[in-house]
């Protein structure tokens, strides 16, 4: 059994997402559409390189994203999105929703990401099944 | 202005809450009642001394947490929520629901937790009521 903190289900997405990252990682993959490593060294926020490989790595052995080489271009390599990180798109929607309310959220320039917090629920179910097709079928009919 | 990374939403609750206690923190003072240091000192993840005052100098710089002094021992301090962080509520919920159904979450030990996450909105909606009326209702009619 891994050696976690506790079992309480608050701690245990704290120890998988709890950082300063992880959640920024997930965002690019799922609203940029960004697949690969170069992509996503390009974040905003400016990630350094040794702690994206790290990241990118430990969402891996948390099942949150898979990696797959170009079979034509064996370093070529693409991350996937997972159903279990396809499935944090309803916490990230009420994250989002709190941060609109409360912090200095430059709603202009992320129109998309306030619109899809006030859009309908099907909506919103529309974007994770759009994303699970992109990234997760698309995986298992190669 | 603050030096904010970027002003995307998620990154802001992320700044605000992205690491490996605060939430810990507001999970005690939500769902075990824990409202001074001594208290959330007993937390079962073992939080340091040191760090628990830092957090929760930072959850008050952010407006998610107020001290105030008994009028009879001044140096009893009693914390309470906000409605800023009483209104994480709906997130929490959403990332419970997410470990319910990925981690190995203990559900016999936090079935108030798993139960919580599986209620009807209504009552998710009456426990944060209860809370607005405990720490934020009481705090002004003082």
């Amino acid at each position: 059994m891994e050696n976690h903190r506790s079992f309480c289900p608050l701690n245990l997405i704290v120890e998988v997402i709890g950082d300063k990252w992880s959640l920024l990682i997930l965002r690019d993959m799922m609203f940029e559409n960004k697949r690969n490593f170069r992509q996503l060294l390009q974040m905003e926020e400016h990630i350094a390189s040794n702690i994206l490989t790290d990241r990118i790595n430990a969402l891996e052995r948390e099942g949150l994203l898979t990696k797959a080489a170009d079979p034509d271009h064996k370093q070529k390599i693409t991350y996937s999105l997972t159903e279990k990180s396809i499935d944090l798109m309803p916490m990230l929607i009420e994250a989002m929703k709190w941060s609109v309310k409360y912090e200095a959220v430059d709603r202009e320039k992320y129109k998309p990401a306030v619109d899809l917090v006030s859009a309908s629920p099907e909506f919103q179910q529309k974007v994770a099944q759009d994303l699970l097709e992109k990234h997760v079928a698309a995986q298992l009919s190669k």
